[in-house]
């Protein structure tokens, strides 16, 4: 079975929804038969990789509300985020650019670490408000999960992954997915959203029987031959 | 999309399903796109390679009917075979051992023959009422569809592929099919007996729509951030 999830890297309702879906897989009996694919989704492709602005700045200057109310607004997401137990400091997260993070995403997979390095740059976003569109923060996460310094230099410098990333996107939109995350299983059901825990339970067992079907069978061997001869 | 079709080459309701089947398929629009594996059968392991009698005659003496009751009895699969057009010699029809047929089919697997060597064997059987069992019965039909004669000698002087014959009858077993024609869709539908075209073509639609999913999605994007901004 196979988990596609479409998400950005600064997007609060992305790591929510992944706790959501790890809990979920941790009560799933077959979770070691399910791989997680994590495909690029940008939210702002236009967001600076020099921020100027926190992202609950850029929100109040964008809905016209005071820093206050905008930090009112996200209320609701840090009091599940602490329900979760994690930590988040998403009040003082910079509004950044996400592309060179969702190249080193694409490497990762390659390099079989795609998982670490995504949950280590969700924690360097929402836990430690790090400018993640900065080549030195993105190579220290990077190499912390344990890819190698030279590719991720190497890719930093130039374009690679790009048209991996844009792919991403439009297959997104080819779902008609509008916002992340997004989920879909087995190239088959779709989760949008960060779903409660249950509902990522139930289209887990679904994918899981449609995966595994028992065979049925139309017709019950009349105009057949066995071994005691043929029907006549 | 592939269909599995667990046969013998003595057995009649499997040469007119296969008639059937096809008609089906002629009419599936996506049959470009189907695979046929055709899997062993023995309805009788115990038949001879040189036979003694024809197989109306053995019905006759197991069932205790005289020639002309056991003729009659066929008269239903006679019927629908003139129908379908195929020629039918099957009263004259040799009672014989299949086993080596079936390994000979396991080559022409290999060399992307089979389907032209089971249409072969069938008419030889059904349409010309030979032995094949017969090694140079069997070596002309096999060379007659383009497989290598020097590798069809080595096989029939061999006991090779008789662990794959095995193999597809244990695996009929394992599908609870008792009689042939079985065929199996995806691993994911049965169908037993020679069924009805109608029954194919629904099959293979069910089959294709299965294989092709659009994408089922649960929620409407609540808890989601879009270009506009998080769900709050």
């Amino acid at each position: 079975m196979r988990i596609e999830i479409w998400s950005d890297v600064v997007c609060p309702w992305c790591y929510i929804g992944k706790r959501r879906l790890e809990t979920a897989l941790a009560r799933f009996p077959h979770r070691d038969e399910v791989e997680i694919v994590w495909r690029s989704y940008q939210l702002d492709p236009a967001a600076p990789t020099e921020p100027t602005e926190t992202a609950s700045e850029m929100l109040a200057r964008k809905y016209r509300m005071t820093p206050a109310q905008a930090a009112e607004a996200q209320g609701r997401v840090s009091a599940l985020a602490a329900e979760e137990g994690m930590r988040w400091r998403h009040e003082d997260s910079p509004h950044a650019n996400t592309l060179d993070a969702h190249r080193l995403l694409h490497l990762a997979a390659e390099e079989g670490r795609q998982g670490e390095l995504k949950e280590a740059l969700l924690d360097a976003y929402f836990g430690q408000a790090r400018n993640v569109a900065d080549h030195a923060v993105l190579r220290e996460v990077a190499t912390g999960v344990g890819l190698d310094a030279a590719r991720v230099d190497e890719v930093l410098a130039g374009r690679e992954f790009e048209a991996e990333v844009e792919a991403d996107v439009d297959q997104a939109a080819a779902y008609g997915a509008s916002g992340v995350p997004f989920y879909v299983v087995d190239r088959k059901y779709g989760v949008s959203g960060a779903q409660p825990v249950e509902v990522f339970s139930q289209v887990l067992e679904k994918a899981w029987s449609d995966a595994h079907p028992v065979l049925e069978t139309v017709g019950g061997g009349e105009d057949a031959c066995g071994p005691d001869g043929c029907a006549i």
